[in-house]
């Protein structure tokens, strides 16, 4: 296709040819008529000496000024092209799930930057992150259609990463009706997500592994479900045999998808909700002197950006200590990060040093990440964005 | 207990206070009577104010000169001691795990220095790396004893880890008869290990989780288990679906475990065992053209003293890239890394190169450890030795 061409500035192209798919403004040279392309526009990137080396999306007004979505210089962005990815990211999630259930595409890893889409059988969420992919909506809709058979979409447009684009801000059924919430099949368990009012695209599959490995140690144990969001730790605990589970979140209608979960399974009269903020409960819950056996302490994200991330480290050093409290002897504690801009190490000594803090000792079982169906590009490490540790305390 | 008293140097006790479990020698006045200490002898360690701090384990030739037992000073390391730690130990591996099978002593990790014990139903076998613990094995012997109802316990004291305590080398079969290969319980399949005369303690629990992760991706492909040992990673696949498996192994003793697990759950049929370095086998496949839908590299450490980490990254690049020409279009891809003296981000880093170099792309579908059974003492991150990384390549 003939796409415009843009070049890399002089020494600019280690990056690219390292294989990485991203190009930063200052990497290109930026002249009036690249300027005055349209943001998401699909160009050629050439090397200094006119050498086609790619085919991205470019945004002029965007610090990650071009995505690459092919290394073959000729490739045409199209709903076939789409369709291939689409094919490619499926075939993997059909090798690692029985149900289909899952996030179908993640951004970079699947060779479809700025996309995420999640998948509840035959309702989809997505969600266009660029403005390259916000501008080939149309076909990626074409290709989603040939790809799956949706009887729902959803377009969650309303992330923050749209306005770094300079995308505006929207929430759209585009097929189907506008419904509440919609039930899903995880680790053999049912939940409800509402993929239209609820939380980012309505379910956070990331943690589909913690949750069963949290279970495996729950069994006979009390379960504290901090930032529970639709009960996924609590109710999947509670299916392994915990003997009950506290759910806590700010949001009334977080809870409303965990207790019909609740209910679903049969779990009901084991789950209590309560609607609270979490460092409030966790103080509550210390005066009270509970004690559980297993905590769950997956909050929002600390570091929205790299400018909070001595504040965030607090946060997550108090959030150990106070959820440490709350651990009877020889109970476990899982504490999350879910913010790309906390390094593992950072955050793994925060956590740490919060457990020390409340006079506690323990042993790591394992630091985990999100599940397969998130997978991470090679060159982009801050897209492994989940980082959860488990302990054993003393 | 009137243990012999050890003074840390001035402004030597930071490393002790943070919840350290090691002191080096040169944070130790080691005055004349310290270094006429017999090694293992248990001691009271007292910051310069002459105030102890806890009972340690003190070997006057090791670099780790002392090992922290217990915080309480007036602790008393005898079998009693040693039953509780091993009691504490027991009660996370049953709430982890449905089959006695598994790693029931992960020393630091577990409050038992340089103890490993790993568990076969009732055969147990125990590996002292310190000083401290070998002194302490009529005692262990006695508290192991009463924890665990054994048959057989074997002493298998032929680590290198012993070499540097200044240890004597020896495997002993202390209770019970020698016998070959014993069959154990993983991801309810049943596969052999030799825990006297096989690698290491026999079996390596710690890749359980692993080779349930990599048989998801298994189903239908051809597999091939490249460094097999008992065919832990090859069986489980099989088991989970996968058509084939090619199991190699330098050793004949491995395969002859691949061989006998093999046929007992039914999959002889499916499973091929090759003698042949790791190397030389892919170099082979490469020319034959043999393509694999799930390549597993799980080879011995390539670093074993940090004076091998160049050379060693350069052997997991060149693993990586190898391994990586053997797998089908859309096939998986596992590396990894048993030596603590690598670091994740280096590995990590390598391996993506090698994966380059073979010219295929790909995604990183997760980074994972070692199984529970093997936690980490917090201040010890080397203790989190195992790294492996999945792939699904383009």
């Amino acid at each position: 296709m003939a796409y415009p061409k843009l070049s890399l500035l002089a020494g600019q192209d280690r990056r690219l040819r390292s294989g990485h798919p991203w190009i930063y403004s200052n990497e290109l040279k930026m002249d009036a008529a690249a300027k005055a392309l349209e943001p998401g526009t699909p160009v050629k990137v050439a090397d200094v000496a006119g050498k086609a080396m790619a085919v991205a999306q470019f945004n002029p007004h965007s610090l990650i000024a071009a995505r690459v979505l092919s290394r073959n210089q000729n490739a045409t962005i199209d709903a076939r092209f789409l369709e291939r990815r689409l094919q490619r990211a499926l075939r993997l999630r059909e090798r690692l799930f029985d149900h289909p259930y899952y996030r179908l595409v993640h951004a970079e890893a699947d060779g479809l930057p700025g996309l995420v889409i999640d998948r509840f059988d035959r309702t989809l969420v997505l969600q266009a992150n660029s403005a390259g992919m916000d501008r080939l909506t149309p076909e990626l809709l074409e290709a989603v259609d040939r790809v799956v058979a949706a009887d729902h979409i959803i377009l969650k447009n309303d992330s923050t990463a749209r306005e770094r684009e300079g995308l505006k801000l929207s929430v759209d059924v585009i097929k189907g009706e506008s419904k509440g919430a919609i039930e899903l099949v995880e680790n053999e368990f049912a939940f409800f997500a509402d993929p239209v009012g609820g939380q980012k695209t309505g379910w956070y599959f990331d943690q589909r592994d913690n949750r069963a490995f949290a279970a495996k140690l729950a069994k006979g144990e009390r379960v504290l479900d901090l930032f529970s969001y639709g009960g996924g730790f609590g109710i999947t605990a509670l299916m392994a045999g915990a003997k009950e589970a506290l759910a806590i979140d700010r949001s009334e209608g977080a809870l409303e998808l965990a207790k019909m979960a609740a209910a679903r399974n049969g779990v009901d009269g084991k789950l209590t909700c309560l609607r609270e903020e979490g460092f409030s409960a966790l103080d509550r819950l210390a005066k009270e002197k509970q004690r559980f056996g297993l905590v769950i302490a997956d909050p929002p994200s600390y570091v929205k950006s790299k400018r909070d991330l001595k504040a965030g480290l607090k946060g997550y050093r108090k959030l150990a200590r106070t959820s440490a409290a709350l651990v009877r002897e020889e109970g476990c504690l899982m504490v999350a990060s879910c913010s790309h801009n906390v390094p593992l190490d950072s955050f793994r000594d925060e956590v740490r040093k919060g457990i020390s803090d409340a006079g506690r000792g323990g042993r790591l079982l394992c630091q985990t990440g999100a599940s397969a169906d998130h997978p991470s590009h090679p060159l982009l490490p801050e897209s492994a964005y989940l980082k959860c540790l488990f302990y054993m305390l003393d």
